[in-house]
């Protein structure tokens, strides 16, 4: 399967998009449709399940491409109805083959009918949730954290399936963004802090529940507003209710997707994703500004930002780095190794471009550090005269908990270096990382961050987590010392 | 099979990328690279032949892209040896189904060893050489042009299998590069007018032929030069031969290669492609300026002409428009129909961006116009106030005979419409292409166009056809009267 | 997927076959042989559970046969250990697609450990139970009656899994017999009627169960006994346990096995299949006898009768119909219809040796008698001067509840007519059945049947029942009026 | 794939089945039939050709069973038209992966239309043919010997395509039947020995060619004679033109087709193949009588001999050892080693019946002796008292050349062994094989044979090679000392 980014393997990895739509005909292909446009948050397999009043409810999962599984006819024909939901994931099962039956949504039968469920984020007690459910004779058919969530609901005493739900997420810790379906009701829930986005948009008579609006434009659907922190959403043919199952907290939304994980087409809290990046690059520019020939973008992630750090600095922007098109499996080494292979399939040098020029590459986060140093070298190899990295992001200190793959502590780069020992190490001339607060006000937060009550979930920057990461501790991992 | 630009179907075509190396351990493996580099000439199928002393010939033949095939383990053991060519190649049969023995590279068993031949152009007399070859007892496997190399190579009274090459090829008509292999020997060719690309590089003590320089960079050999115009290249373990086997001819190099066939990190005559198509922008901003508040790309290939008229102009270059990654396969429609869904699939407009704004659209070619107008519509729903096409190629009105895939010259918009009439057709406020002199001096002819006896091929532009299309003449085309 | 005998659709069909291995160097590589073995119990689909100490559980399912699948070499690498049980299927899901969760074994998760269940029968109360079940917060899987076993096991109360197998197994009315295993124990357990077969037998120092005795011939191992009815065999490495969960009561097994669901090299309570069917034969002949030139069977299963038919009657055995060797999916039907192609496909009649003769046709049983009907008439277009219908079971009048594939008791040809009329029905000469004393003589019953208290389960012929199927009167069969 | 018999790699092996249909609907869907039908004498690969007047020609050509491929409706649709030919076959390629260009039928393009060719046999000529082929300019596709066939056509200066065809087959040497085809006629041709099979029948207003008439009757079809040793058919819609190529010779028939490769239901010179077979075992009871308790059959293609020797001697007919229908690719053995599993994935003896008894085993035939050893310990095993084996054919002493896959004449058990010395090796009671007279007389030669001109090909025992194979004594084969 061919990853989303040039070096997935040095990145963070959102680990899911979902979805759902009511009350249009076929609505699976809709469905079909949005997972497409989601594809960036999960490359490894997904799932639909829809529901029609004669043919009960239907499901089909797939390792792959959305674009490879859910475009065959034969497939679709056998999803039919006014209802369904979808999901795209990246696997967090560290190491493991991955298996068909972890894939979501996932299905289970009540006495008062059947529900499926799909799920973004991370249940940080779902461990011990696990463990209980077991002790008290379930059987689970995965090894997915979010199986927690249908057998819970399928044990809860309530009578209708929304109640059953707001039953099971009161009893889940976590970041979780939530597209659940009955026969005849699509849901849509944020946790209270509201960590994973969930967009709610209009088509025709019919509503859509989306990750991100990039996968509303898809479908020709309207944009109607984001589901709020700590709402459910129960969507019927008699429109929407809206119900509050949590205790209100103030919001911590995750900055990170603003920095990278969703699309730059997508609308955020009223800002363009685009615009966000290209503001970073601006803050950029003015908090770290250097001397030089160009500005390249590390592509395909670091493009908007590069563009903006060109236009505050005057300084050309240019395509110094080349990205191959056709990425995918691993090619077979010829026997006489050739240095850095891994990264020329993938990119090339525009080697007439850059020769003899000073160059500032603008990339969008810095996580082991593995593809920054063999970027650098192209770019010498290629003849450069001076290397400047500029990071969109600050410096990435801390594992993230609320579904994002990142890699252990010790692992990442800024956990255990500073920023000069980080440049030493990469060998560039110069290596300059956003501020917190640069981010912060490149985000539309005029003042800064607000270290009293961050706006924002910032822990992958700042090691300060809204939710204790209950079963990472319990695992043996240590939150920072207070200060 | 995923398309590789988002308007696949409104672009010309390369129709072939060939590639060949020796004197390496596992030369197949090399050859899978280098193929993988020149996806963008051909997605349609591959092929490796490839020799080693003990196991003698050995070939695979595949449908579907380089890194989907020719990355399997398994397959690549079946290709032992030090000397190997292989073939991408887009498919020219209009509407038929494709047949796996297309498939280049084509083989044959003479009395003096076997050969294989791989052929990027086209053979403007096949039909004729066909009918004589099977009327002379040969069987021909395939339906396509490039056979009749072989079959020629195969009654050849020479010795040598370059001596038989020679014969066969001084029968051909038309645009031809050649790579080609026997037991010991790889063999390179360009026709007299050098139409169609051919580069030579070195890796360690071995040797590569390739369509392209990006596929020397990816596995780390060294540009040498190009194989001249009219020059047969004999390689073996004692080094390069040189042979001229044809009269010699003013050269005539494809100017579209330029403009879009050759991916953006390669260099041709010594200039690379991202600067000359950055040229091309700046040519197009001197010669065709409006005012406007963004310069945006149609993507890809519009990039490095949008960087160019970025900067000539002064107005500010943006990602109005967002292609989504994972293109491929057609999704099956819901059925409550959305306008352009064809359109939104691979591409979204940046609508925070675009609101409102007099916008500029860079593109690289208009063939039968239709994306356009989509596009236009895409960007004119997104609330733009202005939009002004600014293409970098003259207007396309003639079909490619020399191993480009065009449309017949009634579709070509450019064939029947002027400029203003097309800027109607198009409905946009200002439509403007550049001129044939602006493009010539964009590739580095300072003085534009040399009209008494051209420094390139243009025929597509110009309707001057270097070489006669006598099997298309025969079936009815008629050439451009005589001014 | 090939059917397994030539008239599959007209003919009752066992719907399983369990095997299990402890004790031997990878156990899964003996359970694929041992479910080729039992191919004929189920072809179409096929699963194995496995243990490891380092890698736990694993397991793998597959439709199509046992040795289409579980003899690639990667596969059997993922399915390592001492300890593994497996089953075959033919799909019981009336008219549905087969989905891949529905097939066998389960496997549940408990807090003591893992367990995988496999059975064979069917539990005629499976429908209240799963009912009760999901009410309490049980979320099924798969369609199967079996998966009760596992959620009834998962909510015991009981310390150890026997035991929990235990308290499930007394909720489960039917017939069933089961090869289960946890982390170190080998489990199998026959229903107190012993309704279906499962035998212990021995290799090494390792231990295997079966569900007939050419399953332990083809790996090697030695036949020890049969469980009992009503008895559950506990196999660690310490040895065999046996336990006695259920009230005692009468044994009464399946007649049928005999009949036409084992194989004729297999050995059931001490006496060959193959010798049992031929004295059937010779039992019909005696019952039965009439004046003709030939004895032919219906392949495969009618041969044994045919041959004890010849021999007590001295009319000689002729291979009279050929079968194709090479059946399976469907052809399609040339345009111009062709008579009973369905037929000629799987079998051909020897014309030169029917042409004029007076034939006895031996079949094992007759279903719905549309495959008679077919056969008689290939024998009269060959020729045949008369044909005599000889069959080796009684007429089949009664659907099985018991985990055998039956038509509904309309289709049944004996349910609504007697011998003479199915004679008139099928048009031939003569039709007799072997009488139900006649048959319980064959299985070696010198008295024949006890009807007081019946030796067999003979509920198809005799419409007698030993467990009431309840799932079924409660959707309104009609039991046999007490006479 | 599986084989067609269960000692496959010890028996000789027919090479191929050719099937031609004209004047009918769809005739590649009858051709997929005949195919089915004639699948015992090739089960690698089959290959069909079909012309329709609007679609002109098309082919497909498979790897595996008939009924695998060739009833998917959608590869069927591809095959339109009322002219249709196919083969199946069974691979010479000593050693080499089979390649998908070996498969026929072969088609070539003519100056005068295209035409398919597709051989049943061996071309004792074939390599100096096709050195002289290659030397003048064709090129080969494929290692076939075959291939030459169509070669020769092409370089013909007949006019037409069935003139071409008496003129390429002149040139030709060995044994052939071929089945061809032009835009409007079929063609069957047999060698002037007539050593392989070729039926012609009638269907409707169409007629068919067969290589047995066993695939007649699968479709219904009427058979209406032999083609003539020597004669060619050329079938329009104007009816059967015969025509006489070849200089008269008496006939040589090979005499395996029926002791061996035939099917039993098939008809051969107006005798049943079964009813020949039976023959054989009378002869064999009357020449090699013994006391014994059963008479058994190594299934399958031992039983119709069996049940001739049960006959004559009174002897009790019985499976004594059943074969496993589920047969096909080979299993992984588990790591204790279990001896004999080859065999008994296949056979498994019936012991209750064997035990203790003496046991006459008959077999068609003994190739290297393998398997009759291990089928020898199985009865042994099984507690045999004495174990008598006979063998429907003489000693199989010489390689075949003319079609049928022969191990080297070292390998063969009786080219280096007295029927004596054979008895010692395989270990058991008592060895005896048919004479060659017997033979002779059990398929209708009541005089035995004649030595000075042998009614049939019998080389593969007596060493009298019809046609010189001069191909293989150019590598060294020596011929049979005159005596």
């Amino acid at each position: 399967m061919p990853p989303a980014h040039p070096f997935d393997d040095d990145k963070l990895k959102e680990e899911c998009g979902i979805y759902g739509v009511i009350g249009v005909a076929d609505a699976a292909n809709f469905v079909a449709l949005g997972l497409h446009a989601l594809q960036h948050r999960g490359q490894e397999a997904g799932g639909i399940v829809c529901h029609h009043p004669d043919h009960g409810f239907n499901n089909a999962r797939r390792f792959g491409y959305v674009r490879d599984n859910f475009t065959d006819q034969n497939l679709m024909a056998t999803l039919p109805g006014p209802l369904a939901i979808g999901h795209v994931r990246y696997s967090t099962a560290g190491g493991k083959a991955p298996v068909i039956r972890d894939v979501q949504p996932f299905f289970g039968e009540f006495s008062m009918g059947g529900a499926a469920v799909a799920h973004n984020g991370n249940i940080t007690n779902a461990d011990a949730l696990r463990r209980e459910l077991i002790e008290r004779g379930s059987i689970f058919q995965s090894n997915s954290d979010s199986e927690c969530i249908i057998h819970l609901m399928a044990r809860s005493l309530q009578k209708t399936i929304p109640d059953r739900m707001e039953d099971a997420l009161r009893r889940v810790e976590g970041a979780f963004s939530v597209v659940a379906m009955t026969r005849t009701k699509l849901i849509g829930v944020r946790d209270p802090l509201g960590v994973r986005p969930l967009v709610l948009g209009q088509i025709g008579d019919g509503w859509v529940l989306s990750s991100e609006t990039c996968a509303l434009d898809i479908i020709g659907a309207r944009y109607v507003r984001e589901v709020e922190p700590g709402e459910m959403v129960v969507i019927t043919d008699q429109g929407v209710e809206s119900r509050r199952p949590f205790r209100k907290q103030p919001s911590r939304f995750c900055i990170f997707e603003h920095v990278y994980f969703s699309r730059p087409d997508s609308i955020i809290g009223g800002r363009s994703v685009y615009e966000t990046r290209r503001q970073i690059g601006i803050e950029l520019a003015k908090e770290s500004p250097v001397d030089a020939d160009l500005v390249c973008p590390v592509p395909d992630s670091g493009t908007p930002a590069a563009i903006g750090f060109s236009h505050e600095s005057g300084i050309p922007y240019a395509m110094g780095i080349i990205r191959n098109q056709y990425m995918g499996r691993t090619f077979i080494e010829p026997t006489e190794q050739i240095r850095n292979m891994g990264v020329r399939l993938k990119l090339n040098v525009n080697r007439a471009l850059i020769e003899g020029k000073r160059v500032i590459l603008v990339d969008d986060s810095v996580v082991r550090g593995t593809t920054s140093r063999k970027i650098k070298e192209m770019i010498l190899d290629a003849g450069a005269k001076e290397v400047h990295f500029r990071i969109a992001s600050p410096p990435t200190a801390w594992p993230c908990f609320y579904g994002v793959d990142t890699p252990e502590r010790e692992k990442l780069l800024a956990a255990t270096m500073s920023e000069e020992e980080m440049r030493d190490h990469l060998q560039v001339d110069s290596l300059r990382f956003i501020s917190l607060d640069g981010l912060y006000r490149a985000v539309g937060e005029a003042e800064g961050r607000n270290a009293k009550c961050p706006q924002y979930c910032d822990a992958c920057f700042s090691g300060e987590y809204p939710v204790a990461p209950s079963d990472q501790i319990e695992k043996g991992f240590t939150l920072k010392a207070a200060e």
